[in-house]
């Protein structure tokens, strides 16, 4: 069961498993689509309805994508879809995940707690209620260790303090209402873990770039979506399209602000390896999702190079730091618990030419610069509902 | 504003502080007294109106405490009352605060995460909006560490970890969905003072005895509440009233549980010493709120030496734990930020007799036995929605 499977990554996941031989269900409520309406965003690929998605795949390989919609905050919709389908994994995917969308004001930060929160909360007691053996793959972000000046590890941190030695949870310091929901995610899965036997998975991912993978490449109703904008758009991807349409790639602030990096092809690669080596009854398992790490400037800079190749004059410019955080600071966060399961990562190197800025620059008349730039300051956000008008 | 004013520490706190001089308001939307109707419990203590409480308070020292009746997860309600009452200082007692409550039901588990998370989020929100500079002074928990093997801090410790060092958030991990939804507050907390500059004093606070302040003890009608149930009576509470009815004190499995404790005329006082020592614009701020350490089984001998003296006979009897937590553990807590402030505590071998005890014996005719044992488990908590019925 893959909830959230209509979304970037969830898509992407729920085909994959499903071409593996998987028997896959994907739970979603679509409230991705309404946010673009809203904002007035739009994908850079054009995306094709969840149900023509679902048809292609049938009619290309033969392979059916059973399909829930409803939201899992609403547990009767929940339950059903745990009764009717009986999943031995879920993938959790169904969260709003877009920092800047939970610092638009303060309708937005709650939604996003709101909905992130009783949203797993739901789907740990589905899998209590319905389905105990189930294993939770849940998806969380490296955002929750925010940038301290020691090593990151994978979850847990073993302590010397006076004298005793306890390995306890890592601390967390998150730098958003939407990474702040995923703290308390991992806090709710922990304790369940504990209390009932719930067996999961933490994957604290690393920002995702990229759009193909095998399967959204066999035909065009199967295709990703790309964002770049302000506000779904991530730092990686929005320098593609910045870079194909001749726009100055903006590196917020000092541009020394460090983090790890993955091919969406390798997100449904760790998935699999998670699903395939499950954790134990009542295991509380982290690991850290990502295979590189680069400060902005650095991707600025490798966007500047690989533009070169293919002709592009790219830019880079400074602008204002909407976010609050660390502009330079140390990082090292681990990431090898992934690796020893067997994960065979795509490097940006390989990847910036070949699933990048070639898409960006194939799709360079669908951008809208209006998008590009970033509109939701950390420091301004208000109390009173922001209307985005065009 | 005392936010929670019409409860168990919030009433004494409001009268505490309106006796000291300070212009108070309450905020309440009074449902704890709805749960003891929904779930058929009551106060040891009778308890007045919160209408005739204050009137009362009015008509005995001339000082006026106003009220704001409404829910904090209201935004449009919370707005009102702080452009009405422009607080200094904001003291937020306003949660569901019984982990056994949490742990009911999973819609007692959703309301519980939502109303403490989204209400204490609404205030932030309020600060920010209506009154910058406000101290915002937060109730959290001692529950929020859980019991690490190593000795607990206040709020952060440094560690020294692959030769680099850094002072972070003490990990986490709390044992019920009340717990951690003060664990995911903190969080929040801690990311508006850093993001937005807001001034915020977490008050991990230990387990609450005792009922009688100065000011509650003035009239019968400023009594506060005593819980004793199986739901919000706290451990040391429940065995006065055990003891003096005759009822076997109940210990929890093996009984090494240890805790910090504090009685409520120290509530009152760390709440004024925050007050009156506000945190710096930005500054997220822990203290560790408690004045002793016990074991359950150290409480339940206590107790019982404490009845002999009274002429009571008082047995112990082990139960089945009802909650998942460790019953022999260390335990060491760190207490000495309120202490530097000018705490000076009650402690719990005088307050037994003169407190607690007394009061217990002088309302024992109140006692409803069936309300005193545990019925909520940890492990076999439902979805299902738990109806009471006496």
């Amino acid at each position: 069961m893959v909830i959230g499977g209509d979304g970037y990554c969830g898509w992407a996941t729920a085909l994959h498993l499903s071409n593996k031989g998987y028997e896959v269900a994907i739970v979603d409520n679509l409230v991705r689509r309404l946010f673009d309406h809203q904002l007035g965003l739009d994908s850079l690929t054009p995306i094709a309805s969840i149900q023509n998605r679902i048809r292609r795949w049938k009619s290309l390989t033969g392979k059916t994508i059973q399909l829930y919609v409803g939201d899992i905050c609403d547990f009767e919709f929940l339950s059903e879809a745990f009764k009717s389908f009986e999943p031995d994994s879920v993938v959790h995917f169904g969260e709003q995940r877009s920092a800047p969308y939970s610092m638009i004001d303060r309708s937005r930060a709650v939604f996003t707690q709101h909905n992130n929160v009783i949203g797993t909360l739901n789907v740990l007691f589905a899998i209590k209620e319905f389905s105990e053996e189930c294993h939770l793959v849940k998806l969380g972000t490296m955002g929750e260790y925010g940038t301290p000046n020691i090593d990151i590890e994978e979850g847990f941190i073993t302590i010397t303090h006076n004298g005793r030695t306890d390995t306890l949870p890592y601390p967390k310091q998150a730098s958003s209402f939407y990474h702040l929901s995923k703290v308390h995610d991992s806090h709710n899965i922990a304790f369940t873990c504990k209390a009932w036997g719930i067996r999961a998975t933490d994957l604290n991912q690393g920002v995702v770039y990229g759009v193909r993978t095998d399967e959204t490449a066999m035909h065009g109703e199967l295709s990703n979506r790309f964002d770049y904008d302000g506000i779904f758009g991530t730092a990686l991807n929005r320098f593609c399209v910045q870079a194909a349409v001749g726009h100055p790639l903006t590196v917020y602030g000092k541009g020394g602000q460090t983090r790890g990096y993955l091919d969406i092809r390798d997100t449904v690669q760790c998935v699999e390896l998670a699903i395939v080596n499950p954790a134990k009854p009542g295991e509380f398992r982290v690991f850290n999702q990502f295979t590189e790490q680069f400060s902005v400037n650095e991707l600025a800079k490798l966007v500047m190079a690989a533009g070169a190749k293919l002709g592009l004059e790219v830019q880079t410019k400074s602008v204002p730091n909407p976010r609050v955080e660390a502009e330079e600071h140390y990082y090292n966060a681990k990431h090898t618990k992934l690796m020893e399961l067997g994960l065979e990562p795509h490097l940006l190197l390989d990847s910036l030419l070949d699933s990048l800025l070639n898409f960006a620059v194939q799709y360079k008349d669908r951008v809208d610069t209006a998008q590009i730039m970033p509109n939701v300051s950390w420091k301004k956000m208000s109390t009173k509902p922001k209307t985005v008008s065009v």
